[in-house]
């Protein structure tokens, strides 16, 4: 195994615990255990717990880029079509997860903001990354008639992200796909309705 | 100064530093510290960590609960103007905190609901509790005609409630009341509109 595969399965397995439990409830003895590293190795790899934590959230964030560039981005489908296979796919995916975790981004951004400015800063950039993958599929639906023609797009791809980031901490405390399905519901036939 | 006098002393100076570090970031030794009350204590007044916080929700929910009841529920105001003061009062409370610490009912849910079946439970109860809010002035601005006659309340009172937290939780990333004042002119120009 190459020192990368190494640093990826740290990675893998922080990224999974931390998504459960938090950042900062996490210990680096427990990252190296699930990855079956052994002990005293993670400084080879990683600065510091931060320097890790900063390099997880790449790691959350590049799964949910490629999810959102498969689908939104898919010219073969019109684009209100794409935009609710997006919004059903992570219903279907938190179905198969128990409705537990939530959005990985959505925690950490919670739990670190007000305390370090590094995290914060590169969340920040982050939720706005989210937001503008709805950009163009939500601009082809205003040309195609499908959604208002009055909504400024830029602003609905960030309201649309932070509905979800809402909706998914409240599938996590009533254990209920009903925040989702009621998010989709009303961004659908609200938020977007010509 | 009284037992209950010091329990209350310990549960709003803990109730501060959880609202901006986490409940599990927060140990109990700064706790006492930031109340003045001496090492050695806690275990006078409560049972366990658990226990603690547990009773530290509680307080989070008693201010939520007697803002809203003072604008939601005073019928001096037509029913939209109340849910719009409401949404108001809560956006420039965040000016004044600087856009920092968000929802302490929200932050908690995001970081308890999947490790500890107590706080969710208890978690769970209270965002119904405060969707709830909602049911009273919707349906009076329903009768009204002040807004669309098509919602149906219940529902719509917990998407409200879900998109303030995730509103809050990008203000909190991004510094900025941008989300808030975002999420206000779509629940009044698009969610609810007539």
């Amino acid at each position: 195994m190459t020192h990368q595969d190494t640093k990826t399965k740290i990675i893998e397995a922080g990224a999974q615990i931390i998504h459960l439990k938090g950042f900062n409830n996490t210990g680096i003895q427990e990252i190296l255990e699930a990855s079956g590293v052994p002990k005293g190795s993670f400084y080879f790899y990683f600065k510091s717990k931060e320097d890790f934590g900063l390099q997880v959230i790449d790691h959350f964030v590049e799964g949910f880029m490629s999810v959102a560039d498969e689908i939104l981005n898919n010219d073969a489908l019109p684009p209100l079509q794409r935009l609710k296979i997006f919004s059903e796919w992570f219903i279907n995916f938190f179905k198969s997860q128990n409705c537990t975790c939530g959005c990985p981004i959505g925690n950490i951004s919670q739990e670190m903001a007000d305390i370090n400015p590094k995290f914060r800063e590169k969340l920040s950039g982050i939720v706005t990354q989210m937001a503008n993958c709805y950009i163009k599929p939500l601009k082809e639906a205003q040309a195609a008639g499908e959604i208002s023609s009055t909504l400024d797009v830029e602003e609905t791809s960030r309201f649309i992200v932070s509905c979800w980031h809402g909706a998914l901490m409240h599938m996590k405390v009533v254990k209920s796909l009903e925040p989702l399905e009621t998010c989709h519901k009303f961004i659908f036939e609200r938020v977007l309705k010509v």
